[in-house]
């Protein structure tokens, strides 16, 4: 297995792999022997999309009743599938409990999904590279084989189920304790914003988010450990068991990537937001030195891409916006719950701008080369999404009345599945809504899809054209 | 001459050779022995600033006789010189008779300079590659030669005086016959608006720039076909003369892709921009038919980046102001009068994508193959400028209290050396003044230096390191 996976399931209970095998003899007969198997994460999206859609329209899945329309529920399944977290309608007042496990369930499967089908594309694109440039020593088919995706699906679901666990425990006792709910409804609350918060969905059942936790570090804090675990991603998390149980030595470079870039973005954002929202009186600046300490942590690390908030956006500076506009389109860790471009695809860019400086020919990171065409690859990631987040952009200008400010911020946090919002998400017409469910659905998706498939295609003509150069700048 | 400069001297009279002579000697010292030409590029343009500065200071050059501030004549010196035309006092009421003449000489310098060192650079990267690359059959010199130099800098003075007299002598006759000037006054604006046009420098005669002439075809067209043709480059400008004169056939590739295109992006901007704002009764939707379809054309073509308005662009669309933040901040062809990051850096990063989407491993373009080194260089050129428009966009947000519309517009503007704006240059604070300032002089030589200074430097390290791929995505 490329990066590493190689032993999880030894540690891992006889019943989860009994559990999953379904799931897993889906997963391999589709998804190594496929030429494409970035369509296999497209259908399976969209027929789990497709399901929540119907289950949500019942009447049984609102809180009077009522049948949901279709773009209300369309739009909150897909929010709910790709753990984005825009909310068309306040989700403890208009949906039923039923409405809410509904909501709950397609997070957990959306971001189960995700990781291992992105960890599963990962090695098989690796695995393929590798053999291309025949520097693997070991005999390596092309497809990966059952065991390897039976490791990474039980994998992924014990290590979501050991976060959710200890992250739903310690919010449960806290409300519990702290605010005199039933063990019951705090319980029910504390595995909602549990598995909401590691899947990084943002979904909350409270009408205003987290704000009334502001400054409570009992429930802000495991939420954001909860997320930022969740954002770093299947293949780093896997690595970080491996070292903490002491099997491996080395870091990939893969995991020093996405830890180092993660935490430096993760600095600048904390201080940048902090340091822009300080004096604020409508956010930071009506709390003592502490809750802004604590609130302008949580909404330097939420951006990427857990979406919830304790602030109220709308109230922000538009500096601050533009800040958050770039955490969010970064987003976090690849095949991870966390959504945007990637820290990696962004580091990589970042890593060419280096080399450039430098004069090198070659884009050399941590003591290895990068293959030329990744950098084409992240460079193609990239453009792309900005021509979608662009394009989503003037859309929703011309629909509507709202300023670049507003309208800039949705549309980046619904391609980077984030889910934060000035709060202009309700108000937006029925095409507005489609618009930002077409992003969001290729937000979450599309920067994965598009990177294995350009890095599984076949390369035809390779004879040399004469070369020639234009003027750049 | 790389790109084909040959036979220019053989058709300019002997005394334009005479003139230059000095220029000429001057800067072929300088540019093709240094190990570092954009330092040449960077220091002219900053010492022409610093004169105009002192200059526009005196008292002499205000209409009521006072000092000027050292903030405001440095802004409008840099404005003129790096042909961009944002101002922060109105050009007629504030500047004397001998300030308009200074403002006129340093956008003409700005002009001069900035198509004959660009043009110059680009020779000299074009050169080496040759060298490197061994596909020269003719023996080329690292340096350019005396006579090349010559041949530039005297084709660049004749083309430009040529378009600047037809142009000025079709407005100065349109404006004594159709709207009562004296032939004094009138050949005065006209010479003015001329030079302002052909150097894509967007300063006006009139607080209102050319609204009054919005639907006057026989001012916008004349002005609008030099804007353009100034914006295409001297390069493709020189390649066009040639085709004329029939002593060339072959296109070369750089003259194909600005030529294309620069068209493609002017047919999108024009009709995006007319469609968005045809029933905007602030605009276009005042104006009958014919005067919309004008009207739209000149907003289309002015973004790129001459800097005139015939609309009032405060009272445009967000939508209208997005998309021509894109269209300034591509800006125009390399090696003339316009700003931006250029079209062919564009365009080269639309070609990587469609190499991506085809899965070719290397960037063809009309039959021929693009240096890999080139699409580093261009990604480079683009990052850069998106993080100097954001990083000045984000300061200019937290100074002020505009909104992300106005304020990113304004950064654009100023980056791609454009000139139009919202109407929030004068309000801004001085440290604002001085962010455009920087923002100006980055804009006008930073993508030219830049790419010819990545492209001239040496190449080390050429060992390789083993090659590891991160997950893009
Ligand atoms: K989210
Ligand atoms: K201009």
């Amino acid at each position: 297995m490329s990066w590493g996976v190689n032993r999880v399931g030894t540690w891992m209970p006889g019943w989860v792999t009994g559990v999953v095998g379904g799931l897993v003899r889906g997963a391999r007969r589709m998804l190594p022997d496929s030429r494409h198997p970035a369509r296999v994460v497209v259908a399976g999206f969209a027929v789990t999309i497709l399901i929540g859609t119907v289950l949500l329209m019942l009447p049984v899945a609102s809180a009077n009743g009522q049948l949901t329309s279709w773009v209300t529920a369309l739009f909150t399944a897909t929010s709910a599938v790709c753990v984005t977290g825009l909310i068309v309608v306040d989700t403890p007042a208009y949906w039923s409990t039923f409405g809410e496990l509904v909501v709950l369930g397609l997070i957990q499967v959306g971001g189960l999904g995700i990781m291992t089908l992105a960890s599963l594309l990962g090695m098989v694109v690796t695995r393929r590279m590798r053999l291309r440039t025949q520097r693997s020593a070991q005999t390596e088919t092309k497809s990966l084989v059952l065991g390897e995706v039976r490791r990474v699906v039980v994998g992924v679901i014990v290590l979501s189920l050991i976060m959710e666990i200890v992250t739903a425990a310690i919010l449960s006792l806290r409300l519990v304790n702290a605010y005199g709910y039933s063990w019951a409804h705090g319980t029910y609350l504390g595995v909602f914003h549990a598995v909401s918060a590691f899947n990084n969905a943002g979904f909350a059942l409270y009408p205003d988010s987290l704000v009334r936790y502001a400054t409570d570090g009992w429930i802000c804090l495991p939420i954001a450990v909860a997320f930022v675990l969740g954002g770093l991603g299947f293949p780093v998390l896997f690595e970080l068991t491996r070292h903490l149980r002491r099997v491996q030595r080395r870091w990939s470079l893969h995991a020093r990537i996405t830890l180092a870039g993660y935490g430096l973005i993760a600095l600048v954002g904390v201080v940048a937001i902090t340091g822009l929202e300080w004096n604020n009186p409508a956010t930071l600046g009506a709390m003592d030195t502490d809750g802004r300490l604590l609130t302008g942590l949580f909404h330097g690390l939420t951006p990427r891409t857990a979406g919830f908030n304790t602030l109220d956006v709308g109230e922000m500076q538009p500096a601050t916006l533009l800040v958050t506009d770039v955490l969010m389109f970064i987003g976090g860790g690849s095949a991870g719950t966390a959504g945007g471009i990637k820290v990696t695809t962004f580091a990589l860019l970042a890593f060419v701008i280096l080399a450039e400086a430098r004069g090198e020919p070659q884009v050399h990171i941590a003591g290895r080369r990068l293959p030329t065409e990744v950098v084409r690859q992240a460079l193609t990631v990239v453009l792309v999404a900005v021509g979608m987040v662009f394009t989503a952009t003037l859309v929703l200008l011309v629909l509507t009345r709202f300023g670049l400010d507003a309208v800039l911020f949705e549309s980046v946090s619904a391609f980077g599945t984030v889910g934060l919002s000035t709060g202009i998400t309700g108000e937006l017409p029925a095409v507005g809504h489609l618009v930002l469910v077409a992003l969001m659905f290729t937000g979450r998706i599309g920067p994965i899809t598009m990177a294995s498939a350009l890095a599984l295609r076949e390369r035809g003509r390779r004879y040399d054209l004469p070369e020639e150069r234009p003027i750049v700048g």
